[in-house]
């Protein structure tokens, strides 16, 4: 029997506008009305990026992840819920760190964590050896699980170093995210040396950007592992970007192609367990950690 | 006949103190006399970072540069030159530039450029997409070639976007640093996915970081590529830490090796050839070119 698929639904990002595409869920009703709607589909875990209200830009703030998560939880308090903590437009740790501060029925269970600086296609994304372990110490003593993001071969060793110091705790979860122009090609020898070089105790989700999407979805599912899928990584539905993707039909076209592969969707709660999340109604993350 | 061997020197770089080695060539006549030194064993190329005077601290400034720069060529005026342009120390692209800026007999033959941001162990180093532009554009400006480096195998699908863009032109000499931390180890398959996914007209020396440099000039001799050699990646001469190394006792060794694998060292007059770098008496790079 293949391991169940994770689907990683990321439906905003910080990039997508409503002027590249109608679809992308922007505000907090909107964001909630999509998790909603492609959870009656079948997801695993959503991972979360919140934007301001009035400029819709990407934010950093608790008040509007929290109302996002208050909104999901209403129709599927199981799900597992991702904060984005990225360093693209915020670099303050104060800033990055402040959706790790929501409490009870608001706490996150996992909070990304990019295991390296890069470049994009236009920007920097600075994330220093020390705010990544600042992170990581955070996210330990706050009980919220790191969703751990490699863009590159070398950025899973540095997972594998954190491990060594203590700052990160297995299981694992990973998203291998390819096809981004400064780091690994979305090809088959870059994926599957990612793969082979995880740590012990790891799942793991492929992703890729633009027409990437679909490519390693598709071999994430064929090769028993999972899939990020949204528009927040590609907004087009086909190859040749005459027709932009919703949301919901990124998720119905994993669920053929899952159908197809004899791949059955994992649960949020066959999740929890895997992940040593807590399970127990209304209690979210692992348990908080003292950590030295 | 296998390709004759390129030997990147690189005595200094950034990190290395007289209080970890005292073999660490830092004020400007300990870089000439090393650079001399090893000349004289055989060497094709120099890759040089500057010191302050005062308190050894990495500068960008074309004095120093230049200082450095015209000693050397008072013994050998052939040796090919390249000035770090590394903005692990400075961000402003004016400083990181300044060495570009040194003419005639003081020109440098290449400059370093990175091809992303990335992680060293304790620091981010940020090379935005922007920065590596402006500092492309420069060195055809100024007619100075980059020597491009790439520490993941991501890097080197930025430079194939520089070169459809026209912000490099070939041939191309790239430097593959392998061990960084949070980069591509120091590994065949690393080494071996890096070198295929090389440009067409692609020159290249393989380097590792600490322990792994003596690993990674080995296959690189083998396997008919070049090395990049000296206290900048790597303090020890043994594995096991026991015995600093000089610059010298390394450049030796690599010879050693290269005559046993039947490879002869590049001369620099070779090396300038291949590259397209100015061979005439008193000149230096490429041909200066207008930008659009």
């Amino acid at each position: 029997m293949a391991e169940k698929l994770i689907i990683n639904f990321t439906p905003t990002g910080m990039i997508p506008t409503k002027q590249m595409t109608p679809h992308v869920p922007v505000d907090v009703p909107e964001i909630i009305e999509d998790v909603h709607r492609v959870s009656e589909i079948g997801i695993t875990m959503v991972h979360l990026h919140a934007r301001e209200a009035d400029t819709g830009t990407p934010t950093y703030k608790k008040e509007i992840y929290g109302s996002i998560i208050e909104g999901i939880r209403k129709h599927t308090p199981d799900l597992v819920i991702c904060v984005s903590l990225s360093g693209r437009n915020f670099s303050e740790f104060e800033k990055r760190s402040e959706p790790l501060f929501l409490e009870g029925a608001l706490k996150p269970d996992m909070g990304s964590l990019t295991l390296s600086s890069l470049n994009f296609n236009a920007t920097a994304s600075s994330n220093s050896p020390q705010m990544i372990k600042d992170l990581s110490r955070t996210m330990l003593e706050n009980g919220i699980v790191p969703e751990l993001e490699a863009f590159d071969i070398g950025m899973i060793n540095y997972a594998k170093y954190l491990e060594k110091k203590g700052l990160v705790e297995p299981p694992y979860y990973f998203n291998l995210i390819l096809g981004n122009i400064a780091c690994a090609q979305a090809n088959l020898l870059n994926a599957g040396i990612m793969i082979n070089d995880l740590p012990d105790q790891s799942l793991w989700s492929l992703a890729g950007i633009g027409n990437s999407q679909l490519k390693m979805n598709s071999i994430g599912i064929a090769m028993g592992g999972g899939v990020r899928v949204g528009i927040e990584d590609n907004i087009w539905y086909d190859a040749n970007r005459t027709q932009l993707a919703s949301n919901e039909a990124l998720i119905k076209r994993i669920h053929t192609i899952a159908k197809a592969n004899e791949r059955v969707v994992m649960s949020p709660m066959e999740f929890r367990a895997k992940m040593k999340l807590q399970t127990e109604k209304g209690s979210y993350g692992r348990l908080k950690k003292q950590v030295s």
